[in-house]
């Protein structure tokens, strides 16, 4: 969908026309009531379940939750995914034309944060006529647009869905961003980020930033359980090439990643994760920034996830419970490491599909 | 000092003729009972404690332990600090020429290990008249080495202090040192290892190896502690310079240790850190593997330490108590992180202390 009106920016600046590429699921009812829109983390994208007709490999991102007769039941609810701003899965991004100049934006498109995330979100939410979303729902990156949703618009989120999620990063997490970023901007192949004029992408720097990520993914024993000190060829080779299973991995995520991501958009995630602090303009003090929310809130955290640990979560539940709000809490027993959100659990559906089936009940659906 | 006899190797090859730079502090007595040797990890090096005359801020590595009146007290102990083979600081290695071929190895210097390092420490010994050592210690890959000794020559070391270890790498821990590499290696500049010859150095991947093991050793407390949220001019600026101090630091420890380290010693050491598992000849079984040792024991962990948790430590002490071998214990409150080894701790320094009294009394020195 193109937006011909220009759209401030918290970086001061705007963006004068774009476009939001989104994807729905089931019917939007008459009262306009059973909308829930899923935001996306890092890497992933408006694709958010099922598979296209000619392309039935490539299956949404969280299809073991979102569908028909899944937890979130698509043949209950209205579902909207969307590519942010910023992204390169068919929004405006790094990689489009700037109309102005004629030329890809490179270097020049601006940094964008959770909150101009959801200022544009909403803007889409105004062209598909939904006034209020039955719930708003994310994991780690995505669940910061959640959350910030529900502190820039009180009025238009019934419930907020905030999974594996931190109220802000850590001097660690920043840390792992940071190594990230410096990855792909030393990368030769980066050329102050106009790299698109060069032909070339940076493609040893996305790579590192890839396999960095994942690490921080996985729980330290979800590694061991899956690759341990497996060998690929059963003996030490006393070379560099590949030797243990884990090493492959990670190469192979890297190689796939640096082929279809754009760099641009992964400097520019990293820092809306760094950024994003919704306290900081309330005296560091998160129960004053969530005081404006009205939803309900649903807070879901992992024990095994060292990224976002569940201490991080138990924050967000304690100013929620400070404010009164109402809020669920779920930590729930898992091993997989921040990744567990996108895992098929049994206890973790179990609490989302109640959720929604409470939701339904609420709403006739 | 330097070797003209052959060292064979765990890879197979041999380095026929090497040097090994070390550094001996205190005096070894008529009995050559009072000799301890102190392993490096991984960027450190002979130089351990004190400093030299003309270069005065080139203080020792482990400077707070070594030293007269200091826990490891050089008025009773003859220290000896040692530069591992295929270490850039004198040893010979990846940099040194190759006398067979008048050129410096560059990517043909081999992939040594924990055991080899052990094998060329135990020459060095011979060299020095020192029999068998009072103890063998160190931190991280240090311990690695004074475990290893234990093994290897079981006769030759009296007390063996296993500080901050592992018995083996988790996959975790060789993905961390995987992404490092591949940070090397990828870098333009590394020519294959050979870029001695190009007059240049991989100094970007380098950097970013840096930058990854220090978030590794650190603890995330520690890290919020010390850098926290904080913005270098108090504002956010929405570009990628640095913002945050966390970057500043990570950017700043990155640029001095590519200064300095020679990256195909990188590598090695990493892949001695990799290959390091004692147990693996034994069908995985600790126990068996450490049941050679004649050595007292003395293990330490640090609480805050994620990158060798408390609970890797306990598997070495396990697997000392199952052989009936006489070990101590002793698990520190530290916030430090992995770095917490080279810090000083009253705990921890007390714990150390009365080790080497004990010690000291036996010996009578």
């Amino acid at each position: 969908m193109s937006f011909a009106s220009s759209l401030p920016l918290r970086c001061g600046g705007a963006i004068e026309r774009y476009a939001l590429m989104y994807e729905t699921y089931g019917a939007l009812n008459a009262a306009k009531s059973n909308a829930v829109l899923v935001c996306h983390a890092l890497n992933a994208s408006h694709h958010v379940a099922g598979y296209y007709a000619d392309d039935s490999k490539n299956i949404g991102w969280w299809d073991n939750l979102i569908g028909p007769g899944k937890p979130l039941d698509t043949e209950r609810f209205f579902v909207v995914g969307v590519n942010n701003l910023g992204g390169c899965h068919g929004s405006t991004g790094p990689a489009s034309i700037n109309e102005a100049t004629g030329k890809q934006y490179g270097a020049s498109f601006p940094v964008v944060t959770v909150e101009d995330w959801v200022e544009a979100q909403a803007r889409l939410a105004d062209q598909l006529g939904i006034e209020r979303f039955a719930a708003v729902m994310g994991g780690s990156l995505g669940a910061m647009q959640a959350l910030s949703w529900a502190i820039q618009y009180p009025q238009r989120v019934a419930n907020a869905l905030v999974i594996a999620a931190a109220p802000k990063l850590s001097a660690q997490n920043i840390a792992f961003n940071e190594v990230a970023r410096q990855a792909i901007m030393t990368d030769p192949d980066f050329h102050g980020g106009d790299y698109y004029a060069h032909g070339v992408v940076p493609r040893r720097g996305l790579r590192l930033a890839r396999m960095i990520g994942h690490i921080t993914y996985l729980s330290d024993d979800a590694m061991m359980e899956k690759f341990g000190r497996a060998l690929r060829n059963g003996v030490l080779n006393f070379h560099f090439d590949v030797e243990f299973e884990i090493e492959s991995y990670l190469r192979y995520q890297g190689d796939k990643f640096a082929d279809y991501f754009d760099a641009n958009t992964y400097l520019r995630i990293t820092k809306a994760l760094d950024y994003f602090d919704p306290a900081l303009a309330h005296g560091d003090s998160l129960r004053k920034a969530l005081a404006p929310a009205l939803a309900k809130f649903l807070v879901v955290s992992f024990t095994s996830d060292w990224r976002f640990s569940p201490a991080r979560s138990r924050e967000i539940v304690k100013a929620l419970l400070d404010n009164r709000h109402r809020v669920s809490y779920a930590e729930i027993t898992a091993p997989h490491g921040h990744d567990a959100f996108l895992m098929e659990d049994t206890q973790y559906h179990g609490v989302l599909s109640a959720y929604f089936e409470r939701m339904a009940r609420e709403l006739g659906v």
